[in-house]
């Protein structure tokens, strides 16, 4: 039987922070932990790879990475790397497959970009530890579809309590 | 010969207030007195419908729509209507095609994306009339592609005077 | 007021024999006589430039090209870039913008995709000089929608006369 | 560990006659059994969701589907479906992600452009029980990526042996 269990995506720079890079390997923990399947734009490189990784420390777990293009390095961590060549519109491919996302940290305008695609889509976000001005923008477009929060576990609490994505068992059930 | 006049894009929300709905048609009138081609998301609504009206009161004037899916009314002001069926991911169209674009107030999420997209892609960015979270947002991402500023006048100097995009005269030369 | 004339575009390869170049040529000059906007995919090379370069021998003509990325150098007849960076996947940009697609030869496989993106998207399409296998194929699959010729002359006729693309007088008019 | 399985993809008309659908059932069976991840354009409908279906009669199967847009139904057997929003631009995603991809009949036109966007992009196709017009034309544009077979069965020993796609063990290792 098919098991289509939620996506949940991870987004943040390439060029991150060790704060931020932190957070990101405990948000792929916690969502593979929690059975979902994680989604990046897939690049081994800051925020996107330290997700990946994180991930692939949980027995079962499943991570898709939506390429740019054909020529980025894929970051270890990705299984299923889906590759799209349509440069910064497959930001949009990133937010519609998810459930949510959870941008760790606003460092980079693709980041900011993916936020506002999801508000425009009506995919939940939460902010995980993004600049006040960030938070007050996005939350004033997103019209509680954003959420704010300081850790990692937070992120995934309101995930799986207040957006209400369901828990899975990690692969194969 | 062809005349390869500079193309600027106008973005702003479908359902705009009264202030950016005039501001827009100023800017459509301003950016084709400068003979530049104006560039927008082509839809009959809010702002994009509005800087092309602007645009089309002036002898000469040409404007382009990158419209997201066959089904959306074009705006009437549009000469060129592309259409992409490429819904959101339109918006790095908006971007990648302009020498710069004008936000007329970030009152939607899709204008935010787009200005994220654009300086992203290194397109320069002016603000009119934006909250102060936008442009602290944006300015810190944007690196010295981002202006602000409070008349679509002043909007218009920016691009001609500090961004140095030439006039032309109105078509046909 | 707004004056929306019909695209047309005219697709072909890259590296076109001198046969579908000199044909590509005629299709620009007389899409433009006939006071249609031509579209191509805009680059310096092939079909692409050869119909652009034609169409600007006409006084009051209008072309536009639909770039894959920033990186490809612009055709110089093309008067309005249109930069996508979507890779291949702005062929169905190409099609979805026009009243009717004329392939210029079957030489290559983007070409082959435009002809089977815009059948799929029900935009009429004239197969100039094509290889009886594709006639055949596209025929088939396209059911009314493809029309083959072996003239630049008889395709435009076809536009003109069967498809019912209306004819308007050189911009401005 | 990441497991990186090869991803194959079988792309077909969604009103596909009953032989496709047989052979595109037993495909999906072939790859999942070959220890590879079927890619599919995910609809619930033709050669996508048979092949879908075939694949997940094989436990440890992997099936991805990339989504047109959010409103077409899911087929049953696809375990992550990638929601592109790109209408059928799409189809570039479908065929750059896949190590080779099948054409299970040539019915529609979707497929055709996808045949074309394969090779477009370098990426092995084998037409399987495709009219010879279509074999001829893709052959040709295809200059020794394209081949031709009868069986579900000559199409994965194609992958196998002559393009040299690695057997996997299904999921998990």
């Amino acid at each position: 039987m098919t098991v289509r269990r939620p996506i949940v995506g991870v987004m943040g720079a390439s060029r991150a922070s060790e704060e931020h890079l932190r957070h990101a390997r405990a948000l792929g923990r916690l969502i593979a932990t929690h059975g979902w399947i994680l989604l990046t734009g897939g690049r081994a490189e800051g925020v996107m790879e330290a997700a990946a990784s994180g991930a692939k420390e949980v027995a079962g777990s499943l991570t898709v990475g939506i390429l740019p293009d054909r020529d980025s390095p894929v970051a270890e961590g990705v299984d299923i790397p889906i590759v799209t060549d349509l440069g910064d519109a497959r930001n949009t491919v990133n937010v519609l497959s998810c459930k949510a996302i959870i941008a760790c940290g606003v460092e980079g305008a693709g980041t900011a970009s993916e936020v506002a695609l999801a508000i425009k889509a009506g995919v939940p976000v939460v902010l995980l530890a993004c600049p006040p001005e960030a938070v007050s923008l996005f939350q004033r477009l997103g019209r509680g579809l954003v959420h704010a929060v300081h850790t990692p576990e937070a992120a995934v609490s309101v995930l799986a309590d207040r957006i209400g994505i369901p828990l899975h068992a990690p692969w194969p059930v």
